[in-house]
């Protein structure tokens, strides 16, 4: 459970299945919440500016603007206008991407498994009602997809760090439509070969208790630690460490 | 000159100065020259399928497809629907990038520096009689821009490792709009801070002479050693070496 969510209620809250899509509306300042039920399972992210969906989360301006291909806590995800649309608050995983394109049916074709479920029309569905089209879904953020990059600039796709009820939280700097998929990616490692469930839940923006310091010593460790993990592998052979077994934070109820 | 190209007369040619942006239709197979006219200069490079500008060169996709954020020599470049746009033919440098969005006018400020000319601002006017508007100005191709990854997965812009005369050469694949601008980036190493002027030609699609093999010894094992240069830094103050000092090729002519 987060440590700055525990005691609120969420606004919104959805359950979503592998290959499904969920779009969610946020004022500025609320909080979104993305995190894994079951564990190693990639959440493909979209944001659009409410009433000007031709404003929209842009991984290539963040990445620019951050001199970063790395999303961390504090760090500004920026729209295709360079503006502020989102912080990360928190993140337990320290693991995500910002390189791949979404899975779409002619990753699938390609894979020999035409008809195949993917982020890319997931994200379509649930963008629908705004007016959003498949050309227009933007290159996402895959929260706890795990890209390890090799020293010619190949890019190996791995299990995911993230394990049961691991999350990020993001607040809205705008007001904005965030979409989420869950990655129904089932013949490569992208979801350690076994799509799960996620969680996203919008939160108020509200005062929020601090968040702990001192007394959550491990829990902070492990994050520092996640955070600092090599994002260049450097010998193909070597696999980041694991970082935790579990998470024992209870299952949060969803609608 | 390009070894392919070194016989034939481009059927469009143009001269593009540090802050401008041209746009040149190419027909299927035809081929497309972007060269270093001075030396160390950035290539933002875009591209839409002509009549159906919803379709137009992604670099998540092409990243993605080919497990690479490394352009190289046989690669297909793919677009947004993940359909083959682009072959690159030929490659005298063998580091670019497809990480870094266009510079804009937000950055500038950022710096410091309103006003500044940007390959966003230069690609938008480029593009302006197809209907192309700002907010449409997809992730670049940074052709010579050389970016290293350092292991957290940081950024760091370094001067190019291109030198005058060198290029990349790009077979399209379906009929395009292609448009480039010169990077006018001159308050970082983008364009080893002195930004100058680039070529662009299109070729037809001719009966091509064989690229030479053994008797280009010399150019040939210059051009692996690039393409192997290690795109990923491990050590912040080791720099890659210089790859050659010259080219002594002919300037081609230009309008």
């Amino acid at each position: 459970m987060s440590d700055l969510l525990s005691e609120k209620t969420p606004i919104r809250a959805r359950h979503i299945r592998p290959g499904e899509g969920q779009a969610v509306e946020m004022k500025t300042g609320q909080l979104l919440q993305i995190q894994t039920l079951q564990g190693k399972q990639v959440a493909d992210f979209v944001a659009f500016t409410q009433g000007d969906t031709d404003e929209f989360l842009s991984t290539s301006v963040t990445r620019a603007t951050n001199s970063s291909i790395v999303p961390r806590p504090g760090m500004t995800l920026y729209s295709n206008r360079r503006q502020p649309m989102f912080e990360i608050v928190e993140d337990t995983v320290g693991r995500h991407d910002m390189l791949y394109a979404c899975c779409d049916p002619v990753r699938y074709e390609m894979l020999g498994a035409p008809g195949h479920a993917s982020c890319r029309v997931a994200l379509t569905e649930a963008l629908t009602g705004y007016g959003i089209d498949y050309d227009r879904i933007p290159p996402p953020i895959n929260w706890f997809m795990n890209v390890a990059i090799l020293q010619r600039g190949e890019l190996e796709i791995r299990e995911p760090l993230a394990e049961k009820d691991d999350y990020v939280v993001l607040r809205a700097l705008k007001d904005v439509i965030a979409a989420v998929s869950a990655c129904p990616q089932d013949l490569v490692p992208t979801n350690g070969s076994n799509p799960t469930d996620l969680a996203v839940r919008v939160y108020r923006d509200e005062p929020l208790p601090s968040p702990p310091e001192k007394e959550d010593g491990q829990a902070s460790a492990e994050r520092a630690g996640a955070a600092a993990a090599p994002v260049v592998a450097i010998n193909r052979t070597a696999r980041p460490a694991r970082l935790r077994d579990t998470a024992e934070a209870t299952v949060y109820r969803v609608e």
